[in-house]
Order: structure tokens, then sequence, then C-alpha cells
């Protein structure tokens, strides 16, 4: 194992002492590495919180500021938070206008947010399972959510500064979730640190088609292909998956998983804009960079959003956060 | 090698072709993919123009738009652009107040620079060259330009958005670069498409200590240290060389390589950060992220920049490029 740290015990919390440290203008860092919050909360605004293993950044952290989370709570390396953490999230930035929680559908995660919720008064959960990779899967019960999750915090989070009530932002989350669709293919495994080791074996010459976040499997294993068949494979099982609906205005990402450099997901995102377009998507707008990984895996996701004129002004609406970032 | 591509030959204008097509709203490709240019040019503004070897997106084409770069030439993969980019940079973006180039210090570049400085009319030029790793390097006389350039584009970039004229933009540029200091480590080698393998072979406990951005030799190989151990010795090289002049208020950038994660670059932060703040540098402003890449090389850099309030004010000027975006 090659990275950069001191001891596995440390990575995480060095590692979030830096992120506080660099960012100290937008945002705190709870006790305990408890959480993150945001610096400076708006009184009547519902707040936003979510989290999830640590190991995918910068989701959730990075996405903490004005017009996206009010906190995120960080579990240990691809391990769910625990409802301690929810609590003390809520408890630091619910100014009493209620909290939406916005979780990635793993077992731990679903049950931890929602022992959460349970204890504390004014939740509701919006619960992303945008990957179409598989139906079920190691960690899973349902869709898996990944990438797609960036588009829901950000579009939530952008009306949620504009004051719409707890019951709608719940609403608006369910429906980008349904407007949301995504699949990754990897290239290598990443390594958890406290395991010393790549997560999974993978020959030189193979890739995983359909891969999960936390490098569990997808669809199969298969030879290495060019990037045009792998492009045409993904946007072809998001497009099916659509079914109709995939015509239109829509947000095109492509994702890196950590360890993939930048011309690569312009390559990538080269291609599949051709394909989704012949299908009769027509991108109105794009993202393209590492933004929801896996450590240090070589491989990338492909995300399609159905944008409509109130979900293109969400997105489109004011941000500052240490990772996304305009009109402010 | 593993990567997302279709043919060697294409992998470059392939990723241009979708760099342009995703922010197509503040950037326009040349023909013949010579160059990319800001969209909406300021007549009477100075043109900055930089370029250099492909395989370290973001730099340049990144940072093209309002309050940065006018034009960026992309040579193919560490290699240097030819003069005629320059030259059709030049006619594209020159709106009459003349052009600065910014040159990374690296012989093939200067050189191609230089003809095309001579060829067209009042142009100036910025080189830098903040690795201390080494006095001279495999492709530099004197040393590189390294992950710096990144902060003197941006602090010179401003200037001229708020209309400095040519010869003391040459002037900031020049003073930027003077206090701007870098080295790098690297913990696994990038691979050239056209190489199809590692540049370097390096040992599964080594580590290079001042490693070059193409993966050139820094100042030795040595078994992998923690991070504390590394940030020690880079901080101590920068704040060496910069001597008495490393105090007070400075920006902290630490650069990832491509291939190493977020997670570990802000612990590299945090470590960086407390051993600069011990030496009597203030950490005023702070970037972390993969900016200044070597293909899908695992390692980072560290970059000082000693600032002053001009510096300052300039660094926190609105800009609106692909990879660096705040105040619009």
């Amino acid at each position: 194992m090659k990275k950069f740290m001191n001891t596995v015990d440390t990575v995480l919390t060095e590692s979030l002492d830096g992120f506080a440290a660099a960012h100290a203008d937008i945002l705190v860092l709870g006790d305990d590495h408890k959480f993150i919050r945001r610096k400076e909360l708006k009184p009547g605004k519902v707040a936003l919180i979510s989290g999830g293993g640590s190991g995918h950044e910068p989701l959730h952290g990075g996405f903490v500021g004005h017009g996206m989370l009010d906190a995120a709570c960080p579990g240990q390396v691809f391990t769910s938070p625990t409802p301690d953490q929810m609590l003390a999230a809520v408890q630091a930035v619910d100014t009493g206008a209620g909290c939406l929680f916005i979780v990635k559908n793993y077992e731990g995660d679903v049950m931890n947010f929602d022992m959460a919720a349970e204890m504390a008064d004014g939740v509701l959960q919006v619960v992303t399972n945008d990957d179409v990779a598989v139906e079920n899967s190691s960690y899973t019960t349902g869709r898996r959510g990944v990438a797609g999750t960036l588009v829901v915090e950000k579009i939530v989070g952008a009306a949620a500064e504009q004051g719409m009530a707890l019951p709608a932002l719940k609403a608006l989350g369910d429906r980008v979730n349904a407007a949301t669709r995504s699949m990754g293919v990897a290239l290598t495994s990443g390594t958890v640190p406290a395991a010393g080791k790549p997560t999974f074996e993978i020959g030189d010459g193979e890739m995983e088609f359909g891969v999960g976040i936390h490098g569990e499997p997808g669809r199969r294993r298969d030879a290495l292909k060019s990037a045009d068949a792998i492009a045409e494979e993904v946007c072809a099982a998001i497009a099916g998956d659509f079914g109709d609906r995939a015509k239109g205005p829509a947000l095109l990402f492509v994702n890196g998983f950590g360890g993939t450099p930048s011309m690569e997901l312009y390559l990538m995102y080269n291609s599949a804009r051709r394909i989704f377009e012949r299908h009769g998507v027509t991108v109105i707008r794009s993202l393209v960079g590492s933004y929801v990984t896996s450590l240090d895996m070589a491989g990338c996701s492909i995300t399609l959003t159905v944008l409509d004129d109130d979900m293109t002004a969400l997105w489109d609406a004011p941000v500052h956060t240490a990772t996304l970032r305009w009109g402010m």
C-alpha cells in the first residue's frame, strides 16, 4: 500500500483536520470529528444533512456550504456514520425549520440515519438509488446510491437556500433522484488503509462493468474495452432504464473514482455526450471531475439527470462549498 | 496500460473535444486543436497565453476564462506545443494591447514560445521556475516550472482583467514567480499513452523525492516515509530556499499529481500547514486538489507563495474558468 499517511488509525481525522483548516472560511468541524457543518447558519432555513462512509471525497464534506449541505457526517472508510453523529449534526444545524437527511441506499447508512431520524424531531429523508448496474449488491437491498447523490444535494440545497419548506424539499429530492441514473466501471481496485491491500483482484487486461463505489461487484468482469465501447454499454444501460424519459434537456456528469486523470474523464465525456445525443438527449449542463470517488480506484461513472426548468434553475443557483462554487 | 481511450493517436484530440463541449459557455477550441481560447474577449485587455505539453490537466486549458488565461496551447503529451500554435493563439486573442506568454521553464517550451514571441509583435514573457528540487534536470537548464505556474496565472490574470498594461504584468509575473517555491514527491509513475508503460520503475516500498511533473528524477529515491516525514523534508527544502522570506502571510497549495485521492492531499496539507506555521508562515489562503498533474502518477507537490496585500487581492479577484471559479 502506497499512501500519504502517518498511521492507519489517524488517516481520517488528520485529513478532516486539514480539510477544516483549508476551508475555515466556510465550514467548522464538530467535536470528535462527528460532523462538518456550514459556518454561517441561516435561521428559518431547513437544514440539509448527509454523510456516509469516508473514502468518497469530496462527497459529502466538499458539498457543505451555502446552497448545498448544512452538515456532513463522515463515517470511517467505507463504513456508515453512527446515529450519534447525525444527532449531533441535527443539534448543531437545525435552526427550527426541520432537517432533511440525504442518504445513499446502503443498508448500514439507511439503518443509522433511520435511527437518528427517529430520535430527532422534524426529520424527513431522501434515499438516493441512482445506480442502474444491479438490483441488489454486497451492502444494499435495492439499487445503490452513487454519484447522482451529488445532483440531489445540489438541487435540493438550492431550493432550501431559497426557503422551500421541508415536505416540498423531500418531494423535490425524490423527484431529482427519480430523474437520475448512473453506472460505473473500474479499471483497478482502490485500497482501504486499514486493509492495506486492494479491495479486489483484477487482471492487467480486465475491467469491471457496473462496479460500486466500494469496489463491490457489478454486472460482470470483462476484457478492457475501448472508451467508446465502454461508453456505449454504460449509456445504453442508463438510457434503457429511463425508457422514453431519456429525451430532451439533461445534465451529463462524468465522475472519476479517484485514480483516473482529467484527460481520460473528458475523453469519456466526449464519447458519452455523442451517444446520449443520438438517443435524443440534449446536454444542457455538464460536470466532469472526481467528485464521488472510491479512494484511489481507477475508473469512472456516468450520470444522467433529465432536467426540467425548475431543476435547471436550481442547478444554476449560487453555491459556495469547498468543491462546487459558482455565482458567488 | 489501463486507460479510457480509443486509439493512442486520438487521446488528446478526443479529450480536447470533450473539454470544449463541456465548457462551451466559456471557451472555444481553435482550428486543428491548436489552442483553447476564452469565448468572450475583452477589447483593450492584455492577452495572457500559456501552454505546454499535455498530461498536466487541468493546467493550462482548465484556467482559460475570465480573470485568468485568454488562451492555452496544448502540445502532445509531455511535448512542447509548436510555435505555430502560439502564433495562432496570438492572432485569435490579441485585441491590440499586446500579449504575455506564461511559460514553464523546460527547454522545448522556452524555445518554442521564444520563436513565437519573435514572430509576433508586442509579446513579453514570464518564465516560471518554482521547483526547488534540483538546479538542472532532464529537460531543463535551471529550475523547472511546476505547480506554482497556476499561482502566477491566477494573480497576473486578475491584474490583466483589471486593465494593467503589458510591462507591469510582466513585472508582476516575475515577482509572483520569485515569491513562489514548490517541490514534489512521487509514489508511482504515470503512463504516457504512446509509451504504453510507466515512465519509470519504482519499487513497492519506494518513493521519489523532488520528482518532476514528467516523472523526471528528483533528488533521490528512498524508502516510503510517513506523511509527516515527507512534509518535513519538502517544507524544509522550500523554507530553506526562501531563507528569511518564508515568514508572514502565504498561500499554501497542495497539488495532487493525478492518481492521489483528495483524502491524502488534505492529510498532507494538514501536515505541511503545521510545519510552515512553525517556521513563521501564516497560511491565509489555501488550495488543495489535483491541478498540475502528471497523468495518473500518484504523488503530490507542495507550493508556498509569500503574499503581499496586492497579490492577495488579485488571488481573491473573480475568476471563471473550467477549474477555478469564484466571485462570479
